[in-house]
């Protein structure tokens, strides 16, 4: 087994970079349960390869794929794809996979958090949710990372850093009765600082409207840079965004940060609203427990939901009139890195984005 | 993908390492096909984890676990073992696992072999063995360890080198219609010694008596050093062992190795003969296709069949009489090592013993 830490990463004098810092790798899981995306998960396969064909240019990738997909993932993968067998319930590797943290020295440890589907039995995505636990712990096993475990339900994309010390977070998730309801909010940010090496959690209320992950931060906000934060918008004061974003938008702009820094909001307006068709509901297998797929539901949509590498920025587009603005926009937030678009509608279908799909490896040595 | 490489190891000056030589990490697989191993594979569990706990005090373990057994493995093995999730359909990693080779400069480069589990559907032992024909190229790709994919069936065991150009191996095995059945026996030579990096072949007739790999070398006959064979023997004219032996050592005897030295032949006398009682046969799962485990079948028990590690020999021994022997010519042969003996018979009933299950790693960069 991997070294098994006692201890917090803040106390060991370890802390999550921001994802704009330099990375030695991201890690991916290649989806394929067809009760969770349509017509056997072939158009996602396309689309998460799409994402990683946009990424291993610029730095190192790992697809995490179950025995039975290993093969065929092979021939969608390009060659210089990274490939580990790993069984999984699903493929959101930014909330099953380990937080990696690193030291001034450079020494990289992982943090494996408790995983339940998103609120468990109580408004979860899916039972049983047993592979994706062990996600974490057997990559930082197979690398011979040191793992803290924490004791503490947590997803990667309930929460945001601008490894400067401050931490992003929602009300709606982390607070929520189905993840740790024996914590009191403070007990809550004890934890988040001790885990991520920070030393001050910024609270939004809600995240995007109708999100499946009770309201994800890096769904609806999330650092550019120290001091910068992205956020989820809409013009459409009639859209149940509206009064979520303002909410937002005023809890940001009265907040510093960990620094003592104002904080400056850049808008993204969300694409849509987008709707499942009939069409892609019926290629999805409905099975009594899983999230079901039916038309005409609200996705949550938003171009957030990035990820950011080395050099790089896969920004995911709706083929909507909101996509050339955001482009700009990133453009504009990340003057030294290529900003690619792909696809986004077939990973959102499943729930998520590309940030959800995506989770950075730090360089650092062990 | 790990970068896959054409031409051949000897072409690019590489070679496949002597076991005695420096290693990295020693490879092994978790065991738990019920139709193989009784009692639901706990016995063979418990074996193979005391293998694992005599190699680990001495050098890394990296050990192969399917995802079933992921957490149950983990209770038994010691913390510094490291546990990787593969699906497997056995355990022998030896015969599944990929040939190591490395040239002067210390690169190390990795063969996938075709596997057909030693025998395909004409006298194989099992059917499907999909999953094992993938476990050399997924530990090189996990590992970063550039490959030769050899258009050839062989299993690890059917060969043992001196690291210094000889290979010795068996007729039975190699000139099997069910392994190479389009080549030649020079074609095969010609194999060997271009993805050993050798530049000769030493045959012997047969192996071990029953051996149901078709007569592996590694079961028979192994070098102990440059120029030193081990030998399995009998003294008893009337075992059919006797004969085969004989046959051997007839060949060793007018043999010279690649450097032109002639070889010191150092004969382990047999245990048993070793039988399947009616208690183990009745506690293996009976499936059609699958090689049975019948009460009174003599088995291939063998003092051969050891691991040479870094500063360990780890020796088989049975409860016999003629254990203590084979400790004391082990302690002669390997003077700087320690020899720990661990309880062969349980991994016997399998169909192999200690090398069979393990797979070293040469020390060496990628």
């Amino acid at each position: 087994m991997t070294r098994t830490l006692t201890g917090t990463p803040k106390a060991d004098g370890f802390r999550m970079p921001a994802e704009w810092e330099r990375q030695c790798n991201c890690w991916m899981v290649w989806p394929e349960r067809p009760d969770n995306w349509r017509l056997g998960a072939k158009p996602a396969q396309e689309a998460f390869s799409r994402v990683a064909r946009a990424i291993c240019d610029h730095e190192p990738l790992t697809m995490v794929v179950s025995g039975g997909q290993y093969l065929n993932a092979r021939e969608h993968l390009p060659a210089q794809v990274r490939e580990v067998e790993m069984s999984t319930d699903d493929s959101w590797m930014r909330d099953t996979g380990p937080t990696f943290v690193i030291n001034d020295a450079g020494e990289l440890r992982g943090v494996d958090w408790r995983f339940n589907a998103w609120g468990g039995l109580e408004g979860g995505l899916y039972f049983p949710w047993d592979h994706d636990d062990l996600v974490a712990r057997k990559v930082l096993e197979m690398e011979g990372v040191p793992m803290y475990r924490a004791n503490f339900v947590l997803e990667g994309g309930s929460i945001d850093v601008d490894g400067q010390g401050t931490v992003l977070t929602t009300e709606e998730c982390l607070l929520n009765h189905n993840r740790n309801p024996h914590l009191t909010k403070a007990e809550i940010e004890h934890n988040l600082c001790e885990y991520l090496g920070a030393d001050k959690v910024i609270w939004l209320p809600r995240g995007v409207y109708l999100d499946e992950t009770d309201g994800h931060v890096d769904n609806f906000a999330r650092f550019a840079a120290p001091g910068v934060v992205m956020l989820t918008w809409t013009d459409d004061q009639n859209d149940p965004q509206w009064e979520i974003s303002n909410e937002a938008l005023a809890v940001l702009e009265n907040a510093t940060d960990a620094r003592g820094r104002r904080l400056e909001v850049v808008k993204l307006h969300q694409p849509g609203p987008i709707h499942i068709t009939a069409d892609e509901a019926a290629g999805v297998d409905h099975i009594p427990g899983v999230q079901p797929r039916v038309e005409g539901e609200r996705l949550a949509g938003s171009y957030v939901n990035s990820f950011i590498g080395n050099g790089v920025v896969v920004l995911p587009v709706f083929d909507d009139v909101h996509d050339e603005d955001a482009i700009l926009t990133y453009k504009r937030l990340f003057p030294d890195r290529e900003i690619v678009t792909v696809p986004g509608r077939e990973i959102l279908l499943g729930g998520g984005n590309v940030h959800c799909i995506t989770q950075q490896e730090p360089s650092g040595s062990r």
